[in-house]
């Protein structure tokens, strides 16, 4: 069940998944008659989340769900009519509105597949296309990029942490809304997650599903070691007993108890869940009792509140956990609950049908966007490790292994081997031409990815533009800064 | 369009939106023959989200649209009668799964309606029904409640924080997935914002939405005062022009000139929007130009990573904003990007059909749970003002206006006149006898709910248990103990 999540999911169709500006820009363009002239926009993010080196691409296969469905149904259209500017007088006219009527998504877009390693200011999406079609997209795109590419990256830490145990989400129930939680477990998935709470995504996505019983059930009885037999007798097949609900330790007793009176009827106890206290030291002594009674291979589940940080800590106190239960805070990034991706206009066509490249300036030098037509050059030395990525416009030569930095200053020098573009044709002339992977294969493939870098210093990963690509840049500052001195001057 | 939110959004029934434990449990419930034995459940948060004293309670009109469509379909049967548990053996049997399939919603809903401004510990749903179906529905009714109650809490601060100015809600870019935007556009609405960016969620609420252009729009032409220009004839009863793409004061004076060759065609400018840099200085220097220059009600609308606490100090500065747009930090819930609210069982009926009350015992005496079938009374005094609220069990006798602490302690007695009930009837027998109000209403009644309390102190203001639910839950933490201690003697 490759891709379709969106159509499975959602009646609607999509054009009014958009902010306003977006459609009041099309009008503009439509009413001055640019809107035939073609752009290119670049959607990428400036600084790594949750204060790390890179991310894990994610969304692509949600975005092409929304391409699919990004049409303007007639209820749409209506609404529309409806809107009022100033003093109630319509925001759009009859003619703008068949326009978007009869508008058909015709664009080419090129992505970075979901599961790579990314650096910032690299192009995960290039839109290429009328201007009012780019325009359009924009919202809808960020959207599902912004927040598929969080969670596979915050997975991503989580899992590293975990350091090659098994990590379970369970973030369903905190997650910001339905498909907020279904987007949030694929992406935990996509990110290195082995399973999830959640059946829908299970049932959705072929995402192996988990869970056994919480503090309800133990409630329900008289007793919590009658509570966990009758479970045993239920589910004998999925046996890991909550042992917090009234006494820790003395819940780790009771799940030997039933543990060893399933023995005699043919049965083994998976093991145990801890889900509050101080889970190093219940862990340390749940691993005692289970291996003193004789269950060595009882998995101890741990959660309540964990992410990166406290498995990192938990590990190093010698937490004897060996599956990790993640919610809340992998499905909602906690510390970055938002990747503050942005989509900017980087080439606009002239009358002529030339292209000329745009940037948009910051106060910051850093911020100031790049423009181009953009594609992203991984290179390897000889032993097939990445040694760097190059951002270049390819319109332009072949880039020369220089690597200029953002602001403009020249970075490093690379001597390399075999290299790879990390942008691939998605959509051409608005036709499919990408046939996305199966959840399952992209996260082998981010694995792999993870592997290969987490083996690198990322700290120092050298990414910037090519020589060409930093010259264009400053030579467009230079002539807006002109243009805006003799503007001043006016 | 007052409901039908999720009917409208989804293709999907939502017997699968659970997690896999509740319906393991289900499935032991039905194997032990408890599954028509009728529990209590109570969803409740424990500390008001983003450090503050209470919340606006919001997502009931969604958790209502969800029960509409809690089923399994024949794709859901199927998808869960190939789960395996330990070994390969299949997780469920056959007679189960007929089961699901039969089941039709027929629990008892209790709840406080939207907008309603609530506290720590106070029931928000009271779910009474067979447990199987009770705990089913655990998940996505966290899942809902949770997050709205969340982002409406989030935009009643923001929105109170701009002391009556406008605020626009602008996070679908940046929003946890399309219905993670949605829904968080809807609580931002109840919560008090005055519009939003999102066309769609306009579409589906009637939320006034708002936007005028971008940056791209200025990066399209070959100066800003053109683009203005240009944008001005193009939607002359729309024309907020956002002026730091290149200078902001320089972009000022753009929209002034703008202005005024619009003000000579019979049009007024409505404003400027500034979106970077110093927003309390460029406000303040904005308003002299455009009071200078004879545009004194234009608008000085301002955007860039606003939250609550941002616009407190911009205010505290004397900015010279008039409109608030705020997106990533109200839509995402930023500082605290998930409620943390929980579903406790409170009662079980025993083989007779007795009642019993239920507690969740926790090392910290603030997190044991309520027991009993709850119901909160708001008190009020002779003008009017709220007094205090008690929770009590709707079996016992008329609380007597002694409020007790979570941990059993005497918190105060109060005089009143007037009381009303927090929960309302929503389902009875699985049928809906509620009727929920458009979000439009709950908005007006959300703000006056919050007018009525910003009087008060509410840092003080009075909640708890009645004396007998106190009683009730020191004898149930007692027996709770004394059960362990003998199952300790074993």
């Amino acid at each position: 069940m490759p891709s379709a999540h969106l159509e499975r999911l959602y009646r609607l169709d999509f054009g009014l998944l958009t902010d306003l500006y977006q459609l009041t820009m099309a009008y503009g363009y439509w009413k001055t008659g640019l809107h035939r002239r073609r752009a290119v926009f670049h959607l990428f993010f400036r600084k790594a989340p949750f204060d790390g080196y890179y991310a894990i691409s994610a969304g692509l296969g949600l975005a092409i769900d929304f391409l699919k469905k990004f049409r303007f149904s007639p209820e749409d259209i209506q609404y529309l009519g409806g809107l009022e500017g100033a003093g109630g007088r319509p925001l759009f006219d009859e003619g703008f509105l068949n326009h978007l009527q009869r508008m058909r998504f015709s664009c080419n877009i090129d992505a970075i597949p979901e599961g790579t390693v990314v650096f910032p200011n690299q192009p995960l999406l290039r839109v290429e296309g009328p201007i009012v079609q780019c325009q359009l997209l924009e919202t809808a795109l960020l959207n599902l990029v912004n927040f598929s590419t969080l969670i596979a990256t915050k997975s991503a830490r989580v899992v590293q942490a975990a350091q090659g145990d098994s990590v379970l989400e369970f973030g369903l129930r905190r997650a910001q809304g339905i498909d907020g939680s279904l987007t949030a477990t694929r992406a935990a998935y996509i990110g290195g997650c082995h399973a999830t709470s959640s059946v829908l995504a299970g049932r959705l996505y072929g995402i192996p599903v988990k869970g056994t019983h919480a503090h309800s059930w133990i409630m329900c009885f008289d007793d919590e070691l009658t509570a966990f037999e009758q479970y045993a007798i239920a589910l004998p097949h999925n046996s890991i007993f909550l042992v917090d609900t009234y006494d820790t330790i003395q819940g780790v007793r009771h799940a030997v108890e039933v543990g060893r009176r399933m023995r005699r009827k043919g049965y083994e106890m998976q093991g145990i869940r801890l889900d509050s206290g101080d889970l190093g030291a219940l862990s340390k002594e749940a691993r005692r009792i289970l291996d003193e009674e004789g269950f060595p291979d009882a998995a101890i589940v741990a959660s309540n509140e964990l992410d990166e940080y406290r498995i990192e800590k938990l590990k190093e106190e010698g937490a004897r956990i060996t599956v990790w239960g993640v919610g809340t805070r992998l499905a909602t990034g906690h510390g970055q609950p938002a990747l503050g991706g942005v989509y900017k206009l980087s080439a606009f066509q002239d009358e002529s049908g030339k292209w000329e490249g745009r940037i948009k300036l910051s106060e910051q030098e850093i911020k100031t966007s790049n423009p181009g037509i953009q594609q992203v050059r991984r290179l390897f030395d000889e032993n097939g490790t990445p040694a760097g990525d190059i951002t270049y416009d390819v319109r332009g030569p072949e880039p020369d292994g220089t690597i200029w930095r953002q602001d403009g200053r020249k970075m490093s020098t690379l001597s390399f081997g075999r290299y790879s573009g990390l942008l691939v044709p998605a959509f051409q002339d608005g036709h499919l031409v990408y046939e996305p992977p199966s959840v399952q294969e992209i996260r082998e493939f981010s694995l792999k990815q993870q592997q290969m870098f987490g083996k690198l210093g990322v700290a120092d990963y050298p990414f910037g533009l090519s020589r060409e690509l930093a010259e264009q840049k400053k030579v467009l500052i230079e002539e807006v800064a002109a243009q805006n001195l003799n503007s001043r001057k006016e």
